[in-house]
């Protein structure tokens, strides 16, 4: 069902790159879907285990927000012709195994999950949003930019080391198991997924010398937000 | 820090009974703030169960809704000069007990718990509002009108009934044991928050005879919900 696309208004026969960008889009909504959903569920779950009520409430108010980045996209999905549950299918393998391989095993590695785990994912749905419609990269550029909880991460994770030093190195080595699991899933992704793929490298077809581009600059970002945790990437 | 409120802004010294319903509607939406709370906690919980992805994307949205009142509380109470957390404070007791003591064994018994208890809840909310200030009362009316996703459970409950009508006995059991439970903490908020149950009776004081045809409105409400579902309350 995720690919099944309205055809154009003018119902002349779409190119092939029409077709591909339209399938590439129905895929990096269908992914961003999946992803808040579990993102929202650990959200949840760390909840349960916040040290405090405040703590408790504003991973409530994140997990929230999750949500509704879902629904937005569940909306944008049907505005496309697209159902939510076919879109984000071809995805449950990557996140789900992405989750299984990265049970924080306390408050402080949760934080971390949410801001590296989250902003690898967001950085890579910004790489692919250039090609797609207007409509749909101002939603994605929407969603992407709200990082209102970035701050309350860093401090929380940056209090944690400044409390117990003996953490850093625990959670350095969290973050890049976090980031080699995310890319190894974007990988995955990014071979078995040919329209989203397509929106990444633009009409000029797949190139695994672009690819790897794309994967320096998420390497990057992702080495900036484990400095500002005051972490060695 | 539940009973901080800013002075009115005409300076006179307020009476005795503005103090109470400024005290009670601390408490009112103190109880709404907690309750939204827990009830995202079950929701994301039993999401965790739920049989189909579709369902799991539903209980997704409705915890997400409850997280948005929480939000809108929680401004709510900062215009009042009140915190969140202070606010909540007199209902941990309250609501942790209700929980601990309703625990769903299944899918069923998840959907009937926010039906039906979260149901009850805002009819008591409704009884206590209607002294408030109107700001507040608009805030309370809208966050109770949300009741978009009562067909869901409806809906999921009857089939389930309808798949195995062995079930049926055992959910109104599970009815009873909910309002019974909702009684008897609702019974013991009324007699702790004197404020909250100024705002229930009005200007004339606590009357038990009034408090008792307020609690028998609550479960005849109840039970037409429990006809709703196919059981018998």
């Amino acid at each position: 069902m995720s690919d099944v696309i309205e055809p154009p208004e003018d119902a002349r026969h779409p190119t092939v790159r029409e077709e591909e960008v339209r399938a590439g889009t129905v895929d990096l909504l269908g992914a961003i879907a999946y992803g808040a959903l579990t993102a929202y569920e650990r959200l949840a779950q760390d909840g349960a285990g916040a040290p405090t009520l405040a703590d408790k409430v504003t991973l409530a108010t994140m997990s929230g927000r999750q949500v509704h980045h879902l629904e937005r996209v569940r909306d944008r999905l049907a505005e496309l012709g697209a159902d939510l549950m076919g879109a984000m299918e071809p995805f449950h393998r990557a996140f789900d195994d992405f989750h299984a391989h990265t049970r924080p095993k306390d408050w402080l590695e949760g934080l971390m999950w949410v801001y590296v785990g989250s902003g690898f994912a967001d950085d890579f749905y910004a790489e692919v949003a250039v090609t797609v419609d207007p409509a749909t990269r101002a939603l994605v550029e929407d969603v992407l930019s709200d990082t209102r909880h970035d701050d309350f991460v860093v401090e929380h994770v940056r209090a944690g080391i400044e409390a117990d030093p003996r953490v850093a190195g625990r959670l350095a080595l969290w973050g890049r198991r976090l980031v080699g699991e995310a890319l190894s899933q974007a990988q995955r992704v990014a071979v078995d997924r040919v329209g989203l793929t397509a929106l990444l490298m633009g009409a000029e077809g797949v190139d695994v010398v672009a690819v790897n581009k794309t994967f320096s600059r998420l390497v990057g970002h992702h080495a900036a937000r484990m400095r500002r945790l005051g972490l060695q990437p």
